[in-house]
């Protein structure tokens, strides 16, 4: 990993762009640490960092407020890195299914959906060694959002991960399903209740599979981008609960 | 309205007993009151005040906590209230499908239900009248948890009511899910997603009815009984927020 960028952020926050191999990705942290060492929460997002930076600058300085350092890494196929054919011709067909008005296909969903996580998963395991390998950062790891399959994955495989805070807003396959059932890490998912874009039964279905002794459903209104600010929250409290 | 019995609890809040005609209730005040007029809480529950008094108390102090007052009322046909023989042959009724093992029909969670509500909602209505005629107890107005049906009923009839925290684990009739459509008051559902002997189905039916711009459902594990403690908190700050 080597950092390419440095800003100092309003709020006293550093935020250091970096390449691990050639996957950029960006790490935020605390002007001072409290917490010793630093939790790192995994910010997650649905692929395109450039475009969604100030979102997750965003979502870096509510963690960072937290005393947390945050840390994300472009996904497989977005931004500017390599889409395979079988990724293209997935997402081609998922706008086939959507143009013609009925619901994408399991099939669809696997092509697009498992690929990315066997793809995503080492890469974010990969991101938090180079972290933790810096100095102060080797406390507890959340992950907050992106797509909930790799979050999923990453709690169930992942045992630096302490506490997962999930968007119920992407495409769930039923292999996301049966590996929930072994997640047994606390679990927070937030649903867009009147997201029409979104499977509701389909989230409230993985919901029901996770294994955690703890875990919450919160749902609210506001469509697929519409997160009430009280929920963003609720998380961060989620977060305090299992990190600190 | 007369009182009854005063005690000052420890943190300085005075508990009064009181009488509305022949129903028994009971009024919790902070010890100052930093929100002027004060807005009150109207604290739900299963029945039988005797058998819950100190429950109640512990959900009054969170209440007085925030600067708010508290009241309860007794239940038609529970502790001292007499019951009337059909609400006995409802409930003998129920008693008999669980113990056949099987769901109760719709029919007798009408008969079980709906006169409940018909009862309960005029006496909470006179029971905030009475209230609101104290010195200083004239703010907005809240409900807390109890039968289900009796707080929607209550926030969709009742305008003084600003904000509904509901309890899903109490039956829910079709008229009830009806009545939701036509609620628009904030509302913030909790739900015990482990309580087996409750229709998470018809909970989430009747949370997806509310007709509320800012609906949230939260759901929880830890049985019937077991909200945890974070819950609580969430509730009081969804209160915070349309009370004060």
């Amino acid at each position: 990993m080597h950092f390419t960028a440095e800003t100092r952020l309003d709020e006293g926050v550093l935020e250091r762009d970096f390449l691990l191999g050639e996957i950029p990705g960006i790490l935020w942290t605390p002007p001072e640490a409290p917490l010793s060492p630093v939790p790192l929460m995994l910010l997650g997002h649905p692929g395109g960092l450039t475009r969604l930076r100030s979102r997750l600058s965003g979502r870096a300085l509510r963690s960072t407020a937290q005393g947390f350092a945050a840390v994300t890494i472009e996904l497989p196929g977005s931004g500017a890195r390599p889409v395979s054919a079988s990724a293209e011709q997935a997402r081609a067909d998922l706008r086939s299914a959507i143009s013609a008005g009925s619901k994408p296909s399991e099939d669809v969903i696997d092509r697009l959906i498992l690929p990315l996580v066997e793809q995503a998963v080492p890469e974010w395991q990969a991101a938090l060694d180079a972290i933790q390998a810096l100095p102060g950062l080797s406390g507890p790891v959340g992950i907050s959002g992106g797509v909930i399959a790799i979050g999923t994955r990453l709690a169930l495989v992942e045992p630096r991960i302490a506490a997962a805070g999930l968007f119920a807003g992407s495409y769930v396959p039923r292999t996301t399903i049966e590996e929930a059932r072994r997640v047994t890490i606390p679990v927070h998912v937030l649903l867009q209740w009147d997201d029409v874009e979104n499977d509701r039964q389909r989230a409230l279905e993985l919901f029901d599979a996770f294994g955690s002794r703890e875990k919450t459903l919160q749902a609210n209104m506001g469509g697929h981008t519409g997160v009430p600010p009280f929920a963003g929250e609720d998380a961060a409290r989620f977060f305090a609960r299992h990190l600190t």
